[in-house]
């Protein structure tokens, strides 16, 4: 016998690779193309490094206070985490205790089956119809917990709150839980039913749409109840998980709003702009409201548009999966970078 | 029914206060007195904010290279996390996972039977002898896994390497972790046993020799094997823990060696002293090679001493607990901090 016996052996989540190579155009991660707010700059510029021998408040309320004010709801309604991963991992461990199967789409962020492993936790992924939409029947079926990305990723696809209202009502004896990592680019939240349904959480990230992927930055939000429970497990896993920078820079970044609409502004105009020009070239996709585009060509595979795209130094995700493997995730980057990517594409599809 | 059914229930870790009043003498959480090295200062003031859009290094290579550099380790040997608290709940969810219990003695970090709990690891207590030293034998029964604090929390009992090698070689089907998060501070490393012995991880921290507590960075060094899988279930958990900022600043700490080894200098030398004074007022405690004592007095009920201490703002840490009730740990602070708080005693003491 040996020890590896008692090893949790899993299947680790394959993330957007990271490439050295500083000339990469870098549409493979959904990453803002844009700075963060200049007050972040200033406020680890101006840091007394001195105090980081001294333990990080570990309820790290001055983020959670700005957050809490921010979305209308109280300081106990609100949780922060280590980027929305760490967030929805801790919930997925606090909430889906259950014997019973969670639910979510058969084509959706591809986190949840890995988590659902880790803590073995039974889950029945639900067929997405032929537009990538959920049908609202298959999570009124018994259930051990729910979770839908909202705008849903890979395919960019929003579902009305009206339909998930219908869903987290249909569920009041388990938790929904709602990933609106890119409802800032043009989606609606369900932060507004949160009062009204003590089971529903809903979370959201600074790594998209406040620029900060590299700062680790999540959070959730949801009745007192809930955020207590999550608290609970955060304090039985690790005390302190935002460090003191990490808190002064998410302060930072709330209190500069007019940059958070600007930076929005910027990168929905140009992903319209970009589904205009890939309708030209033979693309196809869903009415995105996020910050990158789910994209199939008509006639070229994915697959063979993904490698071209590579060799030329222009990063894309694709996936290899079941029912998406003719499709491409491009990240909305600047102006300049998208034209690079069309301009490519433009020249490599009329050769084919 | 209600959600709440389907949620995991635990009773968290309550960590030291960490009080907003500057005026505090806080010794009670074991931090180090004094700030980080001058280059963390540096590096954060010079960041590039721009960077922190874009997602961290998975890897976290960086600060793994430079870890396994100072250590004699390849860089397959090395895993970085959020605080060893983070690496050392990361490595009870990999390793832990039998139907028999781990062993780790009755007096000690009290945050493993909180993660054993939450990972419903089962668990048996092996008691220390009445100095708070480990008795061998108990560590030679079958068991799922052993955790050992080298030196021990809270007590500052140092237990010496062959003995450690000793239930570690006693031990090949189950993996043995040491966990050395005051081992700078006058202890000796069990690092040096890891080329012998692939069920052996060694766990260390920057929160307290380098005084980057509230930065967040720990780490685990051991076989490549063990290593994998603690990756494996990292990834499956969080691609990215370290964030960017994090990642250049405990390099910043690894390059500055003479600062590293003055701080801790200091910080014995203190150390050192209090012993003596403390003995002089009556207190009692082992020969601890950590950044804090584990006194008991001869006469004075240690709660009532931990009382009088608070309410004169200098914070201790006690615990009512079995068998350590009537002790208190006392970080080591600046020479200053520690007068002030003989004289208290001295004080204190004379009026009982």
């Amino acid at each position: 016998m040996n020890w590896e016996n008692y090893v949790q052996k899993v299947v680790p989540y394959v993330a957007g690779e990271q490439p050295k190579d500083q000339n990469v155009i870098k549409l493979n991660t959904n990453e803002n193309p844009y700075s963060p707010a200049q007050g972040v700059a200033e406020v680890i510029r101006n840091f007394d490094c001195e105090i980081l021998r001294k333990y990080p408040d570990p309820n790290v309320s001055a983020l959670v206070d700005i957050l809490a004010q921010y979305h209308g709801l109280d300081n106990n309604q609100v949780f922060v985490g280590v980027g929305s991963d760490d967030v929805l991992a801790m919930s997925f461990l606090t909430f889906f205790h259950s014997e019973k199967p969670i639910l979510f789409p058969d084509i959706t962020y591809s986190f949840y089956d890995v988590w659902a492993d880790l803590y073995r936790i039974p889950y029945e992924c639900q067929t997405l119809d032929e537009n990538f939409c959920i049908k609202i029947e298959d999570y009124k079926k018994e259930n051990g917990g729910i979770v839908l990305a909202n705008p849903n990723a890979p395919t960019g696809v929003m579902a009305e709150v009206s339909v998930l209202e219908e869903i987290i009502a249909a569920n009041r004896d388990s938790v929904v839980i709602i990933d609106e990592a890119y409802v800032d680019f043009g989606g609606a939240s369900c932060v507004s039913l949160i009062e009204k349904y003590d089971n529903l959480l809903v979370v959201q990230t600074f790594s998209k749409s406040r620029s900060l992927a590299g700062m680790r930055i999540g959070y959730a939000m949801g009745s007192s109840k809930l955020i207590q429970y999550l608290n609970d497990v955060k304090f039985s896993f690790n005390s302190y998980t935002m460090n003191t920078l990490t808190i002064v820079a998410g302060v930072a970044s709330m209190m500069d709003e007019a940059y958070f609409r600007e930076n929005i502004a910027k990168v929905v105009a140009t992903r319209e702009r970009t589904k205009l020009e890939l309708a030209k070239l033979g693309f196809t996709f869903g009415d995105s409201k996020t910050n990158f585009i789910f994209a199939t060509h008509k006639t070229v595979p994915a697959q063979e548009i993904f490698e071209a795209l590579r060799k030329n130094k222009i990063y894309v995700r694709y996936w290899n999966k079941p029912r998406i493997a003719n499709y491409l995730r491009i990240s909305i980057g600047t102006d300049e970078e998208m034209d690079k990517m069309l301009t490519f594409l433009a020249t490599f599809l009329k050769q084919k």
